[in-house]
């Protein structure tokens, strides 16, 4: 065995170890790698606590440029190991790898960015990885189809109620004026958007009756309205979580609707095929 | 051809362009006038801001000008090709499309009446013909018969909710009075508004261990009720949905809306056609 | 026909107008009495503003009086022209038609008992006769049932939030203690309930590190269990929703859920039986 | 009989008292328990309540006292009547019910310790046992199971959320800074869990232009998403109580679930029973 074979030996290990979740050194090792991204995201955190930062910074600082180039290490890894890098590189997690220690390594660069360093927190997202080795992924991708096909529903009623926080925003900004805190039609609208979606901070609030009484309008209008993306995500989830249960043609009286764990046609007593293999 | 023929094709060239979506003209049109929309909305907007009004204020008059100019232009031409003028004009599009342009000119002859141009932002409203471009016009059908079905039952929930919030206000300005801001009972059912709704602004909020408790009560019925809007309008969307999806027709009285395992028309009796394929 | 007869006869057709809804003098008498009701809710409303009672107060107490007196000779015709007189005097309607007068008379004689009157708020109920007249009654029957299918689910849900309420304020109260607000457990408590159902005042928030991370619990928790009841309802509702719609069974296949409108059963081409009348 | 023998007579009389329902002691034993737990819990209330505390703290001192000797009581003769009373010290309601007495016996060796009496506070946990009382345990099973089943997708929802509120705190950190209250990032991960569960206390807002778009963009994400866990748990819900209504029992092979309008087992192919009568 040469070299160049012992490579890509070596290329095609580590590739099933970093790729793969089924042998053990493949879940060790996202197993570390997750306790690694916690620590960090943990890091970051603490790190723009000024109190924590004055009396523990000097260590924050050593374990953020120990784990900064232990995660370089791991994106050139991937990178080499990946069967095609330009893909990986270009991919989703391959730019949240490359946002995870760019920032580190600028702030050496540029002194002065400090809050460049916040983007270092997107780490967070690698944690999605986290998904595949439990197992979650089939109900992410359940919810994920279901949401995929309510997209446009949600679209028309998000449409509709962006329109309709403008229209209480500028009406608003008429009858208030300035006096209230509805100091122009933008604000208006950021205060529609806090009254409709029931965030209510309360930091800009009616002052005058009428006003008052639009704004009741619009309370009333956000709590009621809530029912309507909710009623478009749930029968998209019942009807898919019934489509799941119910997928299977009787070769006999060719009746649907067989539950998922059915053996026989509950209308003729035909035996049902067996179940395909779900995609 | 005679003049008269020539400014006939012209109009039926023109409707088929403003009116039409199907030939590329009419779709550079649609394209060309959410443009112009969006900025002239944009422009109201930015124009309600004192420091951008101090700043840009004369490029925004401007703007503002040569929109409403061509808004007029196309608020003529819609009114010329129209097959009937008078139903364009008062259709609920030709009145936005006309206090589209309105408060600009309105603006010349009554100076003072700055917040008169505030209705220009109902221009928002014509942006929803670009849900015929989109073709989201389908979905919003869909919700749109949903919710007309559902109507009655909201009506029913609304206006129990609304004496709910009539008599949690009053008993609230019993309880609380001036003194924690419960001044009148109107005041006091916009307090108990805010707070069934659970939007929460904490502008009014009471101080007394008795009101605290009413409080409490009246968010906690707040929170479990609208439950049964969702529950109205989640039951009707179910229903439409499976309604859409059992649509066969049968061959002989040509009823739609059966059941996806019937074998026989639910009317008269006749053998359906097989399943087509889903789309 | 003497005197007792006419007496009796008057009874009866002042019973048919005032119970009754078919003929046009009950109708008429329905539309009369909503507009002294909604008059006389609004002439209370009013009269607890401090300006309008200023400036109008002896306008609104002239109406005051003079509806009081029509609901008092209401109140008398109701009892005389009734079948069971004490039944309507102790009924859910008899109760509020006394509670409606009675504040108005007690005032003259108690004359400090200013807060009294706003009881006479609760007239708003009577409004709920309206719904007999614009027939929403089937539609509020409907919910009702549902709910009331559905209250012991939600009992069960409501007395573990309350639980998980009492729980946070608790915990809330050891954490933040008196400095941020969090005064004593009920007052905690109140907190938790503010946050739980996501109402938000703000007029007491975690001012503590760990008193924020226990709130955002708080929050999670709440924002996630509304699912629970919604999920309730909806099932209810939708359960009912589609009974309503599959009642009759086929007499020959005896398959059940055949639409309301459905003349034949779908599996087998039978006649089905004519539908039986709602209960 | 000799006295040993007497005692095992004493002890399955009271295991019967104390762990059963059916006998009239038991239930009484059950009632008079929820009222003094009830009382216990209002007392530990109260006693926080500055005011109450200097007026009534001796009585409440003197009824803490003898309600912690009855439950002392009731542990001791709970543990000495159970079958297995290791298995009973460790269960959840073993805990609470010791967590409930220690607390007061621990203040006379720790004076200082007034935070600790809070503890006591979750004698309101036991209350859940009076449910096996009022016959609430089916229905709480139901939800139990319904959210047992939904608890996967919701922790992939749960999960998603988190992330969300971490990436626009750390977003909301950058572009407000210090000035309007986001001091460090764990503190603007608290303001986005206040903002997308729709809490909205307003003790930390936006103030430039571009932090409230992108609050508007957090609420509205907030607002919207709730869908997905009330989607997936009416699901869930809607699917249980289905299959609680179509329980029918093949008489070959004993599967239940069938749906209503099966004719034969769907395992084995069996005709199955007649349905019957709904109850």
């Amino acid at each position: 065995m040469n070299e160049s074979q012992e490579k890509e030996s070596l290329r095609l290990k580590l590739r099933h170890i970093i790729f793969g979740t089924s042998s053990p050194a493949g879940v060790l090792f996202d197993q570390f790698l997750i306790i690694a991204i916690l620590a960090s995201v943990v890091a970051v955190m603490l790190d723009s606590v000024q109190s924590i930062h004055d009396a523990h910074g000097e260590w924050l600082y050593i374990l953020e440029w120990g784990l900064t180039v232990l995660f370089t290490f791991e994106y050139v890894i991937r990178l080499w190991a990946s069967d095609r890098p330009s893909r990986y590189a270009g991919s989703f997690f391959g730019i949240v790898d490359l946002l995870s220690v760019l920032p580190t390594y600028l702030s050496l660069i540029l002194p002065g960015a400090n809050y460049l360093l916040t983007i270092r927190i997107l780490r967070v997202l690698r944690i999605f990885r986290v998904m595949k080795l439990l197992s979650f992924m089939s109900e992410a991708n359940f919810l994920a189809k279901a949401l995929l096909r309510a997209r446009r529903k949600v679209a028309v009623f998000l449409f509709t109620v962006i329109v309709v926080m403008i229209s209480f925003g500028s009406i608003m900004y008429v009858i208030e004026g300035p006096a209230s805190g509805f100091t122009s039609i933008p604000r208006s609208i950021y205060w529609a958007i806090v009254t409709v979606t029931t965030v209510g901070y309360g930091d800009i609030t009616p002052q005058t009756t009428l006003g008052q009484a639009i704004a009741s309008l619009a309370m009333i209008t956000g709590y009621a309205i809530i029912a309507v993306p909710t009623g478009i995500v749930t029968a998209e989830i019942t009807s898919a979580m019934s489509r799941d249960r119910y997928a299977r043609e009787c070769t006999n009286c060719h009746l649907h609707e067989h539950e998922v764990d059915a053996l026989h046609c509950k209308r003729c007593g035909e035996k049902l095929p067996d179940e395909e293999a779900d995609t």
